[in-house]
């Protein structure tokens, strides 16, 4: 059983022990981290503060007996990660408020921190702070990430105009295609490793006009886009890529994929650091969402909720 | 039964509705708040940010059946702004990730957030993001706060020093007195409503050599300032401002009061902004926490932990 100011002490070790790797390699925006009431970030002049915050709730956003620990923390943090590059922002630090029922064991904590703070340490973040309790049932952990973007810079959803193109970065379905693996032998053989579009984020500022990650699935995200924009949408089913092992329907509905979804009336380069970008379809006057499917027929771009490891 | 999307939008309109009375009051530090990846804030130049997350869960901070969903979101924030207030700083946003079983009644959902908005409203803060879930058991809330305060000028838990005296706000042991009543007779006849001491706070900038918000109880939150600080204390017992119907004893070990503790070697006034402040005692060398008890005997000042609603 892991008292709570265990799980403090523990978790500060950790991140301590990767805080002190960032200091070295970089400015530090973390002035205080973990052990006081608020954590201080120092953020860059010139620039807006980026927050977004993300529950991982046990039974809701992912289980326990089909991940190993490790992989948890990861997609933990990555949630947040991903929003902070959907609005082209450079993340700066997280913060992790985690309740752990008693049965929960020492070691699938190590195993969650390592997964976390791994991935914190690749895109140059700090664990700065959080809570712990107590948790009266299932695992929860609320992620937040603070991060910064050049004034009037950020991507917004609402910036949509019609006749720009739609696109997408990389390929789509691969969660999908890997619940549907989950359900039907429990453990899949391998686990992709999904990651946040940090750097092409960065890369789509003064090029998109407007942008989202792909957590929801296509179908839903899209909707995002043209309901903060006020716009209609058509996309190719031909055009959108569709990840190894995957179907249409995958690419089309699922979510957790966490590529950038984007619109843009200027020139889109063929890849933003490394990650192919596909023109999927245009942005259209009016509100409505369709699809012309592989035979050419145009129909209602239906969304078919994602709900992460739910259904 | 409430779903997650008509959730964001009764939380939208809701926060959408206070934060335009916002706007007319003053500049709006939030450029973009809820319906985007990221919520985007304007910092002051020449401030750092600050951030604060603290957890509310049913069953381990609050009890439904013992407070109005009005009060259980009001202290869900007042958590929040305390932090902020105990490093002298100025909170601009709140971020609330909310996770609600299917039982729960949207009428409980607008007393909860009628309840959280009024603070916010009170202390200038906009209800900016967060995120929202069904949830697998009981009431899970998640607040952030964010703040900012001048460049070095926030009051860090890290800075007493040797013969600093000890100083509170107020009265202590207002909130473990209400506790007793809610475990002997149900509902109380009132419930007293403890503010967050955020205008104290930033008059103790300069003032304070270290500050914490007693939270957790004074014997707890003085361990948090001596073992930052590397420091002892001597408290003197008959010195403890007790709040009216608390005993000396819920004064020393209570929580959830939301007074500043904070140490100073400097002139202290007797007010700041109205709020009475009392020296306590005194920060010595080692490491050591004592307490003079009424009959002017030295002991130690055991740490009684204060476990919110659930003792």
């Amino acid at each position: 059983v892991l008292k709570e100011r265990e799980l403090i002490r523990r978790i500060r070790k950790m991140a301590g022990a990767h805080q002190r790797q960032r200091r070295a390699w970089e400015g530090h925006p973390v002035v205080a981290g973990i052990g006081d009431d608020c954590a201080i970030l120092e953020m860059t002049a010139g620039h807006e503060a980026l927050v977004t915050t993300d529950f991982s709730l046990e039974g809701v956003h992912f289980r326990r007996e089909w991940l190993p620990a490790r992989e948890i923390g990861r997609r933990c943090l990555l949630r947040g990660l991903s929003d902070i590059a959907a609005m082209g922002g450079e993340p700066l630090a997280a913060f992790l408020s985690l309740a752990l029922p008693r049965s929960v064991e020492q070691r699938w904590l190590d195993g969650f921190l390592v997964g976390l703070l791994k991935l914190a340490q690749r895109y140059g973040v700090a664990l700065a702070g959080g809570d712990v309790a107590q948790s009266p049932g299932a695992v929860l952990a609320d992620i937040v990430v603070v991060g910064q973007a050049p004034k009037g810079k950020a991507l917004r959803r609402s910036g949509a105009r019609v006749g720009d193109g739609i696109y997408v970065t990389g390929a789509l379905g691969r969660s999908a295609s890997e619940l549907k693996a989950f359900r039907g032998r429990g453990r899949p053989r391998h686990v992709s490793l999904a990651e946040p579009r940090v750097e092409q984020g960065q890369k789509l500022r003064g090029v998109a006009s407007a942008c989202i990650d792909v957590s929801d699935g296509l179908s839903t995200d899209l909707r995002h886009i043209c309901e903060e924009s006020g716009v209609g949408a058509v996309v190719e089913a031909e055009a959108v890529p569709v990840a190894q092992g995957a179907t249409l329907q995958d690419a089309l509905h699922g979510g957790d994929d966490y590529e950038l979804l984007f619109t843009s009336a200027k020139p889109v380069p063929e890849k933003a650091a490394g990650v192919t970008i596909t023109l999927i379809g245009e942005i259209v006057r009016g509100r409505k969402l369709e699809l012309v499917d592989v035979a050419g027929k145009r129909k209602p771009f239906e969304e078919k909720g994602w709900e992460h490891f739910r259904r």
